[in-house]
């Protein structure tokens, strides 16, 4: 049977850079409570030009372009995304239900990209990245696809109220897009999943405008579901958290972050946190925070790499790959 | 490496039957001209007390009781639908984006169910059930999973306009369940794919509330991808149309499927139809056309089923399995 692994993986920062200071003039707060709060010192918003398929078509041109591989080469293209999706039309904001993915598709064949390949959407929250990995994992490993490039990404800008302060100044926007290759090395190791449907009505986007989380419900249950979702892959693998060069977890805040890593007594220098440069940027946090990871270093060649993702639903799961 | 199979696929009628002469009368079109028209006989839409989640819970719950395996063997629940997601609240209709598919874990679990899985949900138009039965395939054959529910429900109804009666009349609403399950025998065959994303905006659910559809542009494009879809899938798997016992394809239309038969010369007495029964359920179309074919015994084991679909993004796929 083929393996799987990561072949290149980078991330889009959207164009409006949004400091605490100015957010917390807008949110009428005192100055220095937000990073005190959350750990947060600034997040980008996509800025006028840009929209969810843009961020979305220009993390693609950076992975595909950096990745060394044709195009025409990827037979798959996941797309998946938290806020309910909207496209721009000259600079107009489109509030539409649509296929993202063959927007995405479109506009790169029109830059000369040309992707011949299937394209589908994912919908879910902060944990559809882990179940993206396991699907592209599986399709290769069965030789179904070879090369297969899983795209997340977020506005949630869009959706954020000056009603609800605590949310507003957490959320950031933020795209990345992956591939993943068929490899005669192990890169992929093994997954864990897991959903307990009574989180479902946690977090949503109320009348689909508006994201509304209960943050006490979500605080309660998150840095419980990071240690189940660790002990599962760690179980599942056979492996300890000494084994482990590096754990990325989903970046939804440094309470939430901090809990979980007590739980699981892993220790602060193992954990890879970018929170504080992007926010929480939902579905695509662990994403993006995975290839802010590889563009910093901080993941070499032959590492193990331990990736936690905890969200809405309850969904909660864990994958560990070989670098 | 083990296979996948078929172990059971039910379908969930509606509560509420619409008959064309009802129809007729709220759009002030002539009688008998729905029918003429579009092949179809009557609809069924969600009644006060159903929503999207509990047409999909039904499905699930026939699927489940009448499969034979323990709930709690199931370790994957994927979902999809075309529309906007909106769930109901003692009776009243919540316009939320949110997590559907932890929903309905939830609401089985709710009546002693007991699913203990992984649930995530796709987005998409007419060809997301292919999309979903190869990964459900590939996480089997690789050994991830062993049981997996694919759950397709819509209510289109909720997004119909008077203004656009073409639409109105063509489609209703539906749920569909399938289990499938690893196997020793072959069950699922190969499968064909592909996206051409310039059509990403035939179709799409304006401001999230009202469904459009281009007409003119699906009318013309979805004859050429039915027989891509069947060309593909034909070429990959080395069959010939003689070869198949079976062909159903995605209920979108009378003339639609004519075309399309005549484009891939497949005989009226190989191709399965029950759009005169259900409208154009949209994404569980097809889901609900196969399950319904098995109920009407029109599938024997052994039988060599060809599905096909196509529809929005482009989008175009097919299937050939051994029931």
């Amino acid at each position: 049977m083929a393996e799987a692994s990561i072949l290149k993986s980078c991330l889009k920062t959207p164009g409006m850079i949004v400091d605490n200071i100015e957010l917390e003039k807008k949110l009428e707060l005192k100055q220095g409570i937000i990073e005190r709060l959350t750990g947060i010192k600034h997040r980008y918003y996509i800025s006028n030009t840009e929209s969810l398929e843009s961020i979305a078509s220009d993390a693609c041109i950076e992975v595909i372009n950096t990745s060394g591989i044709n195009p025409s080469d990827i037979d798959l293209m996941i797309f998946y995304t938290d806020v309910p999706p909207t496209y721009k039309q000259n600079l107009t904001l489109r509030k539409r239900y649509y296929e993202v993915s063959p927007h995405i598709q479109a506009s790169l064949r029109s830059k000369s990209i040309d992707l011949r390949c299937e394209c589908f959407n994912m919908a879910g929250s902060c944990v559809v990245f882990i179940s993206a990995m396991q699907i592209a994992t599986s399709l290769i490993k069965c030789g179904y696809k070879k090369n297969i490039l899983i795209i997340g990404a977020s506005n949630n800008s869009t959706f954020l109220s000056e009603n609800d302060k605590n949310v507003f100044m957490t959320f950031g926007d933020g795209a990345a897009a992956t591939i993943i290759s068929y490899s005669d090395k192990p890169g992929f190791i093994d997954f864990f999943r897991m959903t307990e449907g009574e989180g479902y009505d946690a977090g949503y986007f109320e009348d689909y405008s508006t994201l509304i989380i209960n943050r006490k419900r979500v605080a309660e249950y998150a840095p419980t579901a990071f240690k189940l979702a660790v002990d599962g892959i760690l179980t599942k693998t056979k492996l300890n958290i000494e084994d482990i060069d590096l754990l990325i977890p989903h970046q939804a805040g440094s309470g939430i972050i901090r809990k979980g890593m007590e739980l699981c007594s892993v220790p602060a220098d193992k954990v890879y946190y970018c929170l504080e440069d992007h926010g929480n940027t939902g579905a695509p946090s662990l994403q993006i925070a995975l290839s802010n990871a590889i563009k910093e270093n901080r993941i070499k060649k032959g590492d193990l790499i331990l990736l936690v993702a905890f969200g809405i639903g309850w969904n909660y799961g864990a994958s560990v790959f070989r670098y």
